[in-house]
């Protein structure tokens, strides 16, 4: 057995990993339907007016709004009802001074006229002559063709993670399908020969595996594509086949440190590129990163708070970044005080599990790396950087939420 | 064409909503595969000690810790290393003074023994017999039985949204399936004899259906099992059979005002309840809801702002409660300052989009409530609640942000 011989900064592994994920993966197209919280690969521009005539914002009467000078309730002023405008079901010969057409919200205005009088300003409704009791400005109650949307605008733009109103945009310019940024696969290869399928109860000295079905919603939420993983066992032949899967991004569990079972490292080096292995952080400093061809392999230690903190700092990093999103945690982070002191070593980044209770952080005592409990127990974490020997009591610090 | 006859204030509205909302939807049974994200129904509690045994939480030699007193580099100590211990692969026998086992981080512990000297501290690594070169007390480097779940705690509580490490730990206790909250069932009923199916390039003057996409991706957002839809025409029986689906809620969108075409709050009134109908807000006033037997209906304006800010109010708060979910928004808020005024009547409460740059807040001036693209270009809304008139330049609001 042996230590690593050199450990990263976490800032220089970020910049190595960072080298290799200048570009998101290309584009496809995908229909509306399933594009929410998708990333948009193009600019969308527009090749109609929306809307594509002018309506009608409120219902009432289509008049020429001249027509109506100076009509009030003291002074109605007749209008001679000569049809209906309904939406898609317009009225369509012109329309003179002293004429209205009864018109519903989003009809299409009639030929000559440029105001609509609303309902309430408008008396005898159902007679063939209606009286004004106000006076309409042109453009009144109108919609202009293109006031939403004109021919030509750019709408949305590449990058953009798609919201709700913005499948609603899409469509209201006529588009069924968007190129988006395609999501990352990836492959889980939990590895360890004292791994049972996950949910499984124990037994003898074989334990469930927690570290899949974690990695599988981590990875789904950054937006990967991502199967539930069996356990492998410690064996180079099987660990190697299943890093060599159809995959933008593997991600390797257990195995990643310098021990007599740790297969993995050995194995990216040997048929790949073994970019970084081991990294000054605790928990999580048996961290590797490499490729192997194409795909991105991901070594993260077994121990599962490692496992964790090593997916958000290195692999979710990657996912999120190939499927065009933002590399950054997907956690809020929010200021507040610590009630007791967190310390570090100077050359070390440190990653506390805390808890948030009316804006004080408390740091969790409990356990180490080993302890996955302590992070359902815990509200989120506080980073301590590599120059820092820590925090005291009392001081601010930026608490990220793990929900 | 008559008004509203009255109004509900925002505040009585959602009053009467939420005596609807006092309880969740029923609990089912899902695989552990689906939970992450799923609202818990049980209090979980561990019927096992995780770890089930004491295990290494380093790589090194499992000793009786008494046998390494006085161990140091000037004074190595010998240990006769009888033999291993792997994870899922134990030492079965017991383990005396003086001897050492060789052993794997999460190793069972040998009989006997109960402390690691870690491989670093270790002489002569591979012989029968190695040198210890530094003392362990009891308990170093031991994980106990128990130490991350004690058998018997309750390790997540009913309400929770499930996050990726928490599948971890159900898996670490054996579960591989869970009680959550059922998801609601939504059904969307998109009328407008105007509307064309959604992404279909305008003709005439029929518009495609923004609605239906915006609803849907909103609905699943906030946790329901929704369709995407296929407009309605404006017609008493086809939407009565639409919103007479097998769901637990329908939104209606469009024909939810007073006007000739606006079929849907009759029919509820008629085969149903319909407990609010006019609301004291802009956009969405005529927002109503009601139900129908046992699901509950909104009607949403068709404006597809008024459609959005309503869903938002209303029909997602009551998605979000039915899931098990806060009923609040999903939104992040900010306080930032005002760079222009934002006027509003007394007794109305205002629902403004506004760009929010460099922690300054510009209200959209584009628009009114049919201008979906207001909602794209805006990074979020403010609310003026019914009893001001406004904000003034200057002033701080809490911005919600949409994404």
């Amino acid at each position: 057995m042996r230590g690593f011989s050199r450990r990263h900064t976490v800032e220089s592994a970020l910049e190595i990993l960072d080298a290799h994920l200048a570009r998101p993966l290309e584009a496809e197209t995908i229909p509306l339907q399933r594009a929410a919280g998708r990333v948009l690969a193009e600019n969308v521009a527009s090749d109609i007016d929306v809307p594509g005539f002018d309506r009608a914002t409120m219902d009432g009467y289509a008049v020429v709004a001249v027509s109506t000078d100076g009509a009030s309730s003291y002074t109605p002023l007749p209008l001679k009802v000569v049809g209906d405008s309904f939406p898609a079901r317009p009225f369509d010969e012109a329309v003179a001074a002293g004429e209205a057409v009864r018109i519903m919200t989003g009809a299409p205005m009639p030929r000559g006229c440029d105001g609509v009088l609303p309902a309430e300003f408008v008396d005898n409704a159902g007679s063939p002559t209606v009286s004004a009791l106000a006076a309409v400005t042109p453009g009144k109650n109108v919609g202009r063709r293109g006031e939403d949307i004109a021919r030509g605008t750019t709408v949305l733009e590449r990058g953009r993670v798609l919201l709700p109103q913005d499948l609603g945009v899409l469509s209201s310019i006529g588009r069924s399908d968007v190129r988006v940024v395609r999501q990352p696969r990836v492959t889980l290869v939990v590895t360890g020969n004292e791994l049972l399928p996950a949910g499984t109860p124990p037994r003898d000295h074989s334990i469930a595996d927690a570290n899949g079905p974690m990695l599988a919603a981590l990875a789904a939420r950054d937006g990967a594509v991502v199967d539930f993983p069996v356990p492998v066992a410690d064996d180079s032949g099987a660990i190697l086949a299943a890093m060599r899967a159809e995959a933008d991004v593997v991600i390797v569990s257990g195995g990643s440190s310098v021990g007599l079972e740790d297969l993995a490292p050995a194995l990216i080096a040997k048929h790949g590129e073994l970019w970084v292995h081991g990294i000054a952080m605790r928990p999580s400093s048996p961290t590797g990163f490499g490729a192997i061809g194409r795909t991105l392999v991901f070594l993260l230690p077994g121990n599962p708070v490692s496992c964790l903190c090593a997916y958000d700092f290195y692999a979710g990093r990657a996912i999120r970044a190939l499927g065009g999103r933002s590399k950054e945690w997907p956690y809020r982070s929010v200021a507040a005080t610590l009630d007791r002191k967190i310390s570090s070593q100077i050359g070390r980044l440190d990653y506390a599990r805390v808890r948030l209770t009316n804006g004080r952080v408390e740091p969790l005592a409990i356990g180490g790396a080993s302890v996955l409990s302590s992070t359902t127990r815990a509200d989120g974490f506080v980073v301590v950087p590599a120059d820092s020997e820590g925090f005291a009591a009392g001081a601010d610090v930026t608490v990220w939420l793990y929900a």
